[in-house]
């Protein structure tokens, strides 16, 4: 943290959340790898609260995910814990890692007064090096002692590694007069960052409702948003969204369609932030594709585009190379055909019938290319399948951060 | 061509390549696109020569792709002939990129008195751009008159684009008191190079063979070879290799394992060749997988490790980060279990038992990772499915040919 600039496409500031009643949120100096910064944060969930999650498919995923995994469906009225270290990622730590897990989920279980299976972790930073949790359950009274609902501004500050500014995002609606609200936080920058693993992601909302609807609300949204981000195509051994519910507004929201929209909303908003951190970012990318034979070719096509090298450096040097764009679909595997193709830069049609569009002039694309944000369209021109992804330009800030380094 | 420094992993120099009976070869400056350099190649072939040939499976290929893989598997006594451009790739061109090839191919066939069935051709350079196909064929008789049997290696420079050096390489066996000669010679620099396409190659042997046992063998030895590199995980919509074997030394090579070995020598070399002029390269790296739960997934594996921009970023900041192999293998889709992974930089045991080996010192890992080659070899611990593929690592040196550019 302040290794590296701050990203030019990071908010002027982080935005005001509001207090959600029913949770509370402390953070602490545990030094678990940093020195002089908080690194450990504790959310207290009350007794009611529900809580989803969607995790890493990792084949090589973390002890605190699996953990997490095994815990998730749980039905409970006694409230819950997530505490959340940043600085060492307990991933490929083997038995040690599973043991950290357990000494911190007992701590807080008996500081709390929680059973452990209602405590969550996340851990996050180097890889394969054994967790220090003496450090952090050490830090469990302190913590519980300093619990404070407008905490959440410090928690998103304790949680980040690499990341180059802190992620909050908030969303509020009427239901009959009150009103219920979203408030949460991200850490991630790469979706892993040098030695830095993982996306971690925290909200929380007063809302009333059943832990299946909540589950099944934050798998969709994460699938359309979260999931729906690349900055370098790596995908962390430990990312992990948990999405609480504490129900201390009294309003029910299942089935609510302004609820699931503010929610979206929340989830985009954190998945950009995240982008936009990307390791060495200067641009934010949109790419839409429509017209594929279906929603998954879709998928597919888009992911080709964001995750293409040629595209995310032709990005950075602001060149609307719309050729390494034909190259992407004609790779990705989906289905598409070289005629029926049609590609735009935001509105500028670039290219369509097969070849550059007789409309197209370079200046025009080459200006489009220099604003901060950018939009990639294509359409397939085979079906009715849709997508969007988004993801950052490559760039020699990404490389001086991974590779001009030494161990 | 001339532009950046040629690679620090280039042989050092192009090797003795031998005359194969049955082929000769000439080159000619067409203006196509650069000056003051050679810009097209003719190679001619003798009437009983066959020909086999892979392609790019992209959805988005060339006219000329579309060209030879119509025209491939015709038998013909007649001979054929090999024209390929360098400038221009005659890609997403629409129909004014099929008519260049037919003109190109007419031309030549009225020269020669060849079917224009039996001319195949390739362009590389840029995208999108209408071939001027004209300057091409008002050399074509020149090239008829310059034919040469020793003018191969003027062919293999013709030929390059962004690569920095020319790449050809030969094989031979003795079969019964007889020589079988092979030799060949690649372009590419990059699965895609900026705006200039392509990775094409054309390999010549004097030995006696059906078509169609040629070209099983040209695909079999493509599929452990030229389909095991990359560069940056982008796919040229131009990719062609074609295999052409004379017949001249009167030798019956059908079944003939020798000879099945030395192709894939010549194969490989050129392979490699095109590995260490990737863009950027200062390393190149071999990646073996073994003990997958099969070969496919081993292959799954392998390719998500050598196109993982963390790991090649590791590896040009000389950092044995055993940390992003395993995050890698995780990622790829394919079937692996933590803690039966073990992972070995050489000969160097990093990471066993999911946790790093007790017997690993970093300073071990580090002094490997300052060779110019380096093994990544990892044990997925499951089954018998095995895999190896090359790449290079990922450095600012990509960035700066990709990016710090402006159409």
């Amino acid at each position: 943290m302040g290794k590296y600039p701050v990203s030019p496409l990071a908010p002027a500031s982080f935005p005001a959340l509001p207090v959600i009643d029913g949770v509370r949120f402390a953070t602490a100096q545990a030094g678990v790898r940093y020195a002089g910064r908080t690194d450990v944060m504790l959310a207290l969930l009350d007794p009611g609260s529900v809580v989803a999650g969607v995790f890493t498919r990792s084949a090589t995923r973390s002890a605190n995910v699996l953990d997490c995994q095994a815990k998730i469906a749980g039905e409970s009225d006694q409230g819950a814990a997530i505490i959340v270290n940043s600085g060492n990622s307990n991933a490929f730590t083997g038995k040690a890692g599973e043991g950290s897990v357990a000494a911190i989920c007992e701590a807080v279980a008996a500081t709390t007064g929680l059973p452990a299976e209602r405590v969550f972790t996340s851990s996050t930073g180097v890889i394969g090096e054994r967790l220090p949790h003496d450090r952090i359950t050490a830090k469990v009274d302190e913590l519980f002692g300093a619990l404070d609902a407008g905490g959440i501004e410090a928690a998103a500050n304790a949680i980040m590694t690499t990341d180059t500014f802190p992620k909050g995002a908030t969303a509020s609606i009427e239901v009959d007069g009150k009103t219920v609200k979203i408030a949460g936080m991200a850490k991630g920058s790469g979706m892993i960052a040098p030695d830095m693993a993982t996306m971690l992601v925290y909200i929380f909302t007063d809302a009333k409702i059943a832990r299946a609807d909540l589950q099944a609300l934050t798998s969709g949204i994460s699938d359309k948003t979260f999931n729906c981000i690349t900055v370098d195509s790596d995908t962390s051994t430990s990312d992990t969204l948990l999405m609480a519910a504490t129900g201390a507004s009294g309003v029910d929201v299942t089935g609510n369609a302004d609820f699931a929209a503010a929610m979206h909303g929340v989830f985009l908003d954190l998945a950009h932030q995240v982008v936009k951190d990307g390791e060495g970012a200067t641009k934010f990318v949109t790419v839409n594709v429509t017209g594929a034979a279906s929603d998954a070719d879709a998928r597919t096509h888009a992911m080709a585009i964001a995750n293409s090298p040629l595209i995310k450096t032709a990005v950075a040097g602001e060149d609307p190379n719309w050729g390494r764009v034909v190259m992407a679909v004609g790779k990705s595997g989906a289905a598409a055909d070289r005629d029926l193709l049609s590609i735009r830069f935001g509105e500028v049609l670039v290219a369509e019938n097969g070849w550059v569009a007789p409309s197209y002039k370079e200046e025009d694309g080459a200006a489009l290319m220099k604003q901060p944000e950018i939009e990639i369209n294509v359409d397939i021109g085979l079906g009715q399948g849709t997508a969007t992804v988004w993801t950052c330009d490559l760039t020699h800030g990404y490389i001086s951060i991974n590779a001009d380094y030494r161990s």
